[in-house]
């Protein structure tokens, strides 16, 4: 809701182009019709409708519609995350529908919340959208970000819409700890094991089938569309008194990675503990690749890993997949190793892992 | 930090494509040179380049780093807006340098805090960068972030990096009540005056000037590149007992629209009472255009704007503008005249303004 630099790209544009009908007022233009573009629901019937589509939970002390928003958070101590998903780079409409796309939008950030052993309480919702963009598009996007947060038990605050060129979607979650302390990266230690919940490879796998043109089988494709974090596993890990906790959104082995340096720790993972399940090898199959390389390295399946103490009696749904193991100490090197710093982490069944590794969005 | 859909373009790419060392190890690439590309860079590399100019300040519990932020909330209630930017729509690279968008995509958002009457603590921000971009432009735009939202008092506890093409910044800020209730756009009574701190139509006449292809009056293209809200008059507003208060970032009948529609009331705006700077009126002069249209129409000064009851005594950064009226009645109106929902709820000098008015992305 600020000036776009357009309006003073011909000569008096500033006082000419922004003319129009006083803002706010278009929201009884008729613009609740969703046939059109965006851009003739307008700034404002956009916000409107997608807003009325967006109910405010209890968390929410006051909703869209002034300049911020008020949540509330019962322990003094607000979680926030952060994610940006651009089209063509993180989703694309041939794809998936808008519904998922807003699902998994969503489901991204109230994972992050999850990670931190908190409870999603609200999202923020950024949507930049080219003028062009289908009105109903945007609005069933509101529903499938409505659906996400509701499941996780939170709601939608507030937000921005924009004109933008590609679709761009930037949302932050907020959560609470009820009390507990943030469970980070960095409290692995050696002795712990390393449990998962939820799934592993099925993402990347759906992605593997839409990136050559299928459609099937359709199982991943509805994964990699619409992922299923276990949130209550984050609070559920911190009830049990995991050491370490992160979103599995860059790939099993990049993750655990990341606890493994924040930790200062090594960890092993014991592929013989991993299920890898049909739809994976089906697709592994037809490519002629591993299908484990799913599992090790598939993100944004959002699972959840964590770390904890080696008699934490787990419930069924965490799987144990590995171990922590104290940092290579340089006395065990052979002369002309290569320095523990450049050493992997985490290895598999005991040694370096020569497959696909993780991702760097600008590689 | 999650998959980017392009991986699978072509073949068999999940399994190929993100080949690469493992996620983070690249930190210590010597990524740290900034005579490059982002991509050239990293992901990880950027993402640590611009974390090393944002320190974190006392409000942040647990920073960037980890699967999200935790940010102390003294009083159980956090106050959050999010505001997104795209390169040509909202900044361009050859209109303004990368510190001053950082500076201003702080500002905006910041600004939205101290409209609540609250005390900005913390800022999360989405970064959406073309791959090609030199890495400098990123390093001078988190230092602009930085020095703005020191300014306020706050700091940047955590965001996200990803590829895009165009340059899109997405800003959450959060903030603290401090125990007051928070200041709406809805508590405007009928006698209460309405006072303005800060600039207005400054921005606008930068804009303009830019539009036109010049630089000068140096000031407005200044002001345009670099508002200057008056974080502390929104906490300072509440001590007066503020009725209502509003971040002027569509312009000034704009954004007192949205507090006479939202509080069932009338604004008058009393022109007499308006400064008229020298430079905005050497830019109006030059396009033959009004120069209070800028003052009245021109956004993204972020200005704060209030209502207060008639008797308040206003520190003199404070300048009353006008006065609220009570809501038209049905019985006041002749016959055929246009209902009251319909008529603009902010007058200028007692008159329905026929200039330029708000602005809407999508128009």
């Amino acid at each position: 809701m600020r000036a776009d630099i357009n309006d003073a790209r011909s000569g008096a544009a500033q006082v000419t182009q922004i003319r129009g009908t006083q803002a706010g007022s278009r929201r009884s233009d008729g613009g609740e019709g969703t046939g059109g573009s965006v851009a003739e629901l307008g700034e404002f019937g956009l916000i409107a409708a997608m807003s009325a589509r967006l109910p405010t939970g209890p968390d929410v002390l006051l909703g869209p519609g002034d300049d911020a928003a008020v949540i509330s958070v019962p322990d003094n101590r607000v979680v926030a995350t952060t994610d940006m998903l651009v089209e063509g780079r993180h989703f694309r409409r041939d794809w998936s529908p808008a519904y998922d796309v807003g699902r998994k939008a969503a489901a991204q950030n109230l994972a992050d919340v999850a990670a931190m052993g908190a409870v999603p309480t609200a999202l923020l919702v950024s949507f930049g959208a080219p003028p062009d963009l289908p009105a109903q598009w945007a609005l069933e996007f509101a529903d499938g970000l409505r659906d996400e947060t509701t499941a996780a038990g939170a709601s939608v605050a507030g937000g921005d819409v924009v004109a933008s060129g590609p679709i761009v979607i930037s949302i932050t979650a907020l959560g609470t700890l009820q009390g507990r302390a943030p469970l980070t990266r960095s409290g692995a230690r050696s002795g712990d094991v390393v449990a998962v919940c939820g799934r592993l490879g099925w993402s990347a796998a759906g992605l593997t089938v839409l990136g050559r043109g299928f459609r099937s089988p359709r199982v991943v494709v509805e994964a990699h569309r619409r992922p299923e974090p276990p949130y209550d596993a984050g609070p559920e890990a911190a009830a049990l008194g995991a050491s370490a906790l992160i979103d599995v959104s860059d790939g099993l082995l990049a993750d655990l990675g990341h606890v493994a340096r924040a930790s200062g720790v090594r960890i092993d993972v014991d592929t013989s503990t991993l299920e890898v399940a049909d739809p994976l090898r089906a697709v592994a199959a037809a490519i002629n690749a591993d299908p484990l390389a799913f599992v090790l390295t598939g993100g944004e399946d959002h699972a959840l890993a964590a770390t904890f103490g080696p008699d934490v009696e787990l419930p069924e749904r965490w799987q144990v997949v590995g171990r922590v193991l104290p940092a290579q100490e340089r006395g065990q090197q052979a002369e002309g190793q290569p320095r523990p710093s450049d050493e992997p982490p985490v290895t598999v069944d005991g040694e370096v892992y020569d497959g696909p590794a993780g991702h760097d969005h600008f590689r």
